[in-house]
C-alpha cells in the first residue's frame, strides 16, 4: 500500500471524514488525490455518501494494521509553531479594520487569500530572521500583506506590484489614508521589468502561480529586484497544485538562481472559505467538479518557504515573455477555475 | 546593518541576553556567530560580563530603529508546530524508562542526542506522514530514535548501524528486554556498505555529521538502503556547523541523489543539556573555548528535514572512502569536540 492511501486510511480509522478534511490529511496533489480516492471506492476500500467518507467492512480489514493516534497538532498555534501575541493581536486588529471592505477576489487572476492570522504569522516570522527591516517587494498581492507588515513601521519601504488594477487602487488608498509606507503599481509579469525596481530591495514576498512558466516568472521578477548576497525571498506554494516531482522542479530553479532554502513550514498558511475568497466560485474548479459537493473544510494550504541569496541572484527569464494561459493552468492545477 | 546583527541586537532590546541564548536568536553558524560578536564588542555596541550580553548607550542608539515585539514562538509545543499528545505521552514514559541507562555521549564520535520530547515529536511526524509503517533504516542512533519508533508497533522492522558498539549493545539488549522488532550492527560509514542492505528499505532516519565529507557518506549510505521512488528520508541538520553556504552544498547533494524536499522544520530538536550529554565535554568544544564561558542554556537545536526519492535513488558514494578526521571536523565544527 501506498503511502498515500495509508495517510487516508489512517485518517478514517476514526469513522466518518469529509473529504475536503481527507485532502488535508494527505501529501499528495489534488489530481493524484482523485486518482487514489477513485481506486479505493473502485475496489470497495471506502464508501462516500454527499461528501462524507468511511471506510468498508473490506476497508477495515485492510486498514487493520494501521493506527490512528489521535491529534498531535498543535492547537494552541494551528501547528505552525507561531501564535500571535500581544503586540501582534493589535496589528491584526487594525489589519482586518483597514481589509475588511478589500475587492473579492476574482477568477481571471487565479486568485485567493490566505487568513489574516496566517498573514500577521508571515509578519512575525519575517520580523524573527531579522528580515522586516529595509526595502521590501511584493509580487501580487491579493493576502494585502504589504498592508500588514507596514502596520509594524519596520519597513523602510514595501513596494508592490499586481495584474489587478482594483488591489493596486485599494493598496495605494489604504496607504494614504493610513499613513503606510506602500507604493503599489500595475504590473503583468509576463512584461518586461522595469529597470528601476532592479537591484533595490532587501526581500522579496510573493505567493505564485504554481504552473512551471508562471513559477520562472514570478521567481525571475521577484529576483530582479535583490539587491545580492543575503537578499531573502519568502513564499507560499502548496502540495495540492504542486506534486512532489513539481517541487523537484521548483528546487532546482532556486539552486539555479543562487538561493539556498533555509525554511519550509508546511500548513503554514490557510485559505479561509470567507464569502471574499475564492471559495465563491468554487463550482469552477476541478476538484469541485470531479468530487460533485461543495468544500466543508478549509484544505487549501501552503508550505510557507524562505530562501536566501548564497550567489548574485541570477533571475531565469529576463525581458517580455508573454505564455498567457500557461502562466495559470497546467495539469495539476485544479483549484484554479477553467 | 547585516540581518545577523539586527537578529542579535532585536533580542537585546530587551536587556540582558545569555550569550547562549543570543547564539539560538540568530541564523548563522557558530563561527559565523562569534565574528559578528567580536565586531559588535569591538565596535563597542555590545558588552559582556561573565556570559551576560547587554547593548551599551552607543548601542541602545544604533539599535534605536529595531523593535522587539515579545516572543510569538507557540510555549504549547516549543514552536514545533506538535504537541505530545495522550498516546504518545505513554510512549515517550516508556521511552524514558528504557533509555535512562543509556551509554554516555562520547567525544571521540561526536555524540550528542535530542530531547526525549523532541524523538516523539519526530515519531509523530513521520506517522502523520504514513511512513512509520515498512521497513527503516537508521544511521546512527545516538537518540535511540529506533526504541520510540519500535514502542509504537508499528514498523514491521528497525535497521541501526552505529559505529559505537556500546550503543548497538544496548539498543539489542533493550529490543531483546522489551520484545522491540529491532536490530543493530556495528558499522563505520567510512566501509563499503553491505550488500544485504541495499533497496530494502522504505525509510531512513539520521542525524549525520555536517561536514560536507562527512554528509556524502551518510547520505549515500542511507540513500543505498531504500526501494525506490517514494521511499523517504528524515534527518537533522543544523544552522550553527553548517552556514547558509553548507546547506546550499547539501540541497545540491540532495537533488543529485534524486530526492525533493519536502519538509524543513527550524529547532524541531534540541539537545538539551543533560549529564550523559556532550555538554559534559563541552570544555572541548571550540565555540565554548573561544566564550570563554560555560553553557547556561540549551543552543544546540536542529531543523528537521524530509526528503523524498522522485527518482530511483542514487548514492553520491559507494563502497569505501576512508576520511577520518575528515568526517568529523571541517572549520564550521565549532560543536564538535577538538
Amino acid at each position: 500500500m501506498d503511502r498515500i492511501k495509508r495517510q487516508i486510511l489512517q485518517a478514517l480509522l476514526v469513522g466518518e471524514v469529509s473529504v475536503y478534511e481527507l485532502i488535508d490529511r494527505q501529501d499528495a496533489s489534488l489530481n493524484e488525490f482523485f486518482e487514489v480516492f477513485k481506486e479505493l471506492l473502485r475496489e470497495n476500500i471506502i464508501e462516500v455518501d454527499r461528501g462524507k467518507v468511511k471506510l468498508t467492512k473490506s476497508g477495515r480489514e485492510i486498514a487493520k494494521n494501521l493506527r490512528n493516534f489521535g491529534n498531535y497538532c498543535c492547537i494552541n498555534c494551528e501547528g505552525t509553531g507561531y501564535v500571535i501575541n500581544k503586540h501582534f493581536s493589535e496589528i491584526l486588529r487594525r489589519y482586518r479594520e483597514i481589509v475588511k471592505n478589500r475587492p473579492e477576489a476574482v477568477d481571471v487572476y487565479d486568485q485567493g487569500f490566505i487568513s489574516p492570522e496566517g498573514i500577521i504569522r508571515r509578519v512575525e516570522f519575517i520580523h524573527e530572521r531579522g528580515d522586516l527591516y529595509g526595502k521590501i517587494f511584493v509580487v501580487g498581492d491579493d493576502d494585502l500583506f504589504s498592508i500588514a507588515a507596514a502596520l509594524t513601521d519596520l519597513p523602510e519601504k514595501i513596494f508592490v506590484v499586481d495584474i489587478d488594477e482594483r488591489l493596486v487602487n485599494f493598496i495605494n488608498n489604504a496607504a494614504k489614508e493610513y499613513g503606510l509606507r506602500i507604493e503599489a503599481m500595475v504590473y503583468d509579469v509576463q512584461q518586461a521589468f522595469p529597470e528601476e525596481l532592479r537591484r533595490k530591495f532587501d526581500i522579496f514576498v510573493t505567493d505564485p502561480v504554481e504552473t512551471i512558466p508562471g513559477l520562472k516568472l514570478f521567481f525571475s521578477r521577484a529576483v530582479s529586484t535583490l539587491k545580492g548576497v543575503g537578499s531573502a525571498g519568502y513564499f507560499g506554494i502548496t502540495t495540492l497544485e504542486a506534486s512532489r516531482r513539481k517541487w523537484y522542479e521548483i528546487e532546482k530553479m532556486i539552486y539555479d538562481m543562487g538561493f539556498v532554502i533555509t525554511d519550509m513550514i508546511r500548513k503554514f498558511s490557510v485559505y479561509p472559505d470567507d464569502e471574499r475568497n475564492f471559495f465563491t466560485f468554487q463550482e469552477k474548479l476541478p476538484i469541485v467538479k470531479n468530487l460533485g459537493v461543495k468544500s466543508d473544510y478549509p484544505w487549501y494550504k501552503s508550505t510557507f518557504f524562505r530562501i536566501e541569496a548564497v550567489k548574485d541572484p541570477k533571475p531565469l527569464v529576463e525581458g517580455e515573455m508573454k505564455i498567457d494561459e500557461e502562466v495559470y493552468k497546467d495539469e495539476e492545477s485544479w483549484a484554479t477555475p477553467y
